[in-house]
């Protein structure tokens, strides 16, 4: 059964994104910049993308929430993710963190853990491969370039440890969205598999995150409700799309015209 | 009451634009690259979009106007800025400059104003909040990320003096567009509220502008048309958009479709 | 008359992107990353964008084909498409070339020579200006931007001599695709004009012969079964498209909806 407190919060949560336009303060990758932006602003949140070192303290001290994206990482870059998160944390701006390729190369993996170590992050999102390679032991291979090979069920207990020892929340997207703070768990049934045929709909869900993050201090509710949208979004997006060129576009308009009655009633969380 | 006289010349503008497809060289940010090229490439104009220092200098003296965009600026952008600036002052080629997010960010408040008083600018192209933060005095706090928290009916005089003291020509675009060169003052209607809702609207009018200037040697008259054209094409994709994804796709078929005739009809500009 | 057998092994390369589903590693330029991903994701390949020093080789290891775009470049670029292309080369993935906008200033054209010398490349795909500014004598002014100002017709003969001497297959774009790998000539008659009016269509022929390399070793049938696929999807969009907004979208569609013995029957590739 999905949870109508849950779902009850996803409208709530959507309605404070809409009212508030949290400013949403990005340091992502180059292929997503555009669309991020584009879901945020469909979302009704306020984007902005900036990365050069010697603005992004100034930047995210005006921001409601930070999102960092490592999809197409360099140093330079990285060292502006660690200067805007320490920022962010001193002004306890949430931080989320999508760890894009991780485990496929070992730039990809260490600058994650890296950030992780260094900065107080709220939730980390991924697919079942990037949060596993961000253990401690060795998980082998597990990723494709920047696609997963491992499915939800496989993870859960993997994650709730994992969670606990990294002391954040981790959203673990898939057919099936598992979110744990290390103590709680939900999973999220909304969604569409035509969104794994558009690039940028992970970082998409972590920017969408992102801007409930803004409005709601619990991190797994935040989470859990903003994919909840997101993937509802897919369904009615999916529902007029004839290919992955109209779907991206139809699931951009649906960001922008679900109802929150229509999410309440929508939403497919399980607590 | 509008004038038909600009009405004419902005049909006459995009004669020339879709006749002489002027290269237009774009140094801009990595979020709207894209799509700034296809709304230039819709409109009849070629884009390139180049920004390695050694690059610029050799890139600028093929084109018919240069594009400055500090959006995700970092240094190294800036000075590649500078360096092409400084060529197309030396060749003639018009300048426009978008001062994104100025007003927000020390760097980018900065370095809008270096880029002004080393080169000579056309066209400055920003939302009120972003052109008011380029004046001398202190304005206050005015910019929230990227977007403006003034009216266009604030500002009009204080545009007309900055343009004045900046010796260029100023466009302020909102519900209202302003546009000044500190003697006479233009106002175009055409638009949609639809437009703030997609990322880089602001940049791509910008670029529409450039393509103007580089086939019209009178910056007001380039920039007023120029919007002209690009609000009425807003107007005309509103019409058929169901949200924010669809209106984005639907403003470059109608950028494409727009016949002169239909704009010097539609065309709603004050003088 | 259409070869029969091209188009036979067009629609099997096509069935073997599905079904392997190759990883096809770009290092590409800023103003197309996100179309070019989608692209290859429509195709049913598994595109990666990655381009620090630091993690190009252990990424391109683990990728079917090797795409390089000198799009946007800068020197830093250029070095990690050295260093992948080296590693590649080790490995035996095949690398596409695309030399965006060579001719048009030094570095382009230095550059896009610099790889050619420097590695052992599959296929350059380019215009009919890209490709002959990459000739050692001095063919005179015929870039403007990024945009040719040649007919495929005029440079048959040198494309033939040029493919010898560089020891590849060249793959010039146009009305017409002209495909030689120095011995045999191929062309293409698929495609429609309403590509030139979307930036980046060039670039994405680029990435779908490159996941066709992924699965076919002959450089030359994967570069004309992947342009006559590429060309047909482009047929397909144009007939549902009201301009370049919608036409984009709508190829991005038919990418992913055309059936392989669709693709049989529609494929007009001459030998």
């Amino acid at each position: 059964m999905y949870s109508q407190d849950m779902a009850r919060k996803a409208a709530e949560n959507l309605r404070r994104v809409r009212e508030g336009k949290p400013l949403v303060h990005n340091i992502t990758n180059y292929v997503v910049m555009n669309y991020t932006a584009n879901a945020l602003l469909s979302c009704g949140a306020s984007p902005v993308m900036a990365h050069a070192a010697e603005e992004v303290e100034e930047m995210v001290s005006l921001a409601g929430a930070l999102v960092l994206n490592i999809g197409t990482l360099s140093l330079p870059w990285i060292e502006a993710m660690l200067r805007a998160g320490k920022r962010a944390n001193g002004l306890h701006v949430p931080i989320i963190l999508d760890p894009v390729g991780a485990g496929a190369t070992r730039l990809r993996t260490d600058s994650a853990k890296r950030l992780i170590k260094s900065l107080s992050i709220a939730v980390i999102r991924g697919n079942a491969s990037e949060i596993l390679s961000l253990a401690e032991e060795k998980s082998g291979p597990g990723t494709k370039g920047v696609d997963s090979v491992h499915t939800v069920d496989q993870v859960q207990e993997r994650a709730i440890l994992l969670a606990r020892q990294l002391g954040t929340t981790l959203a673990i997207t898939g057919s099936v969205d598992l979110i744990t703070d290390g103590e709680r768990i939900c999973r999220v049934m909304n969604g569409h598999v035509m969104m794994s045929r558009v690039t940028g709909t992970g970082c998409t869900a972590t920017a969408i995150i992102g801007a409930f993050l803004a409005v709601c201090p619990d991190a797994l509710e935040a989470a859990a409700t903003g994919l909840s949208y997101f993937g509802l979004a897919g369904e009615k997006a999916a529902a007029d799309a004839l290919g992955p060129g109209s779907f991206q576009i139809a699931l951009l308009d649906a960001l922008f015209m679900i109802k929150e009655e229509e999410l309440r009633q929508g939403a497919k969380i399980e607590l």
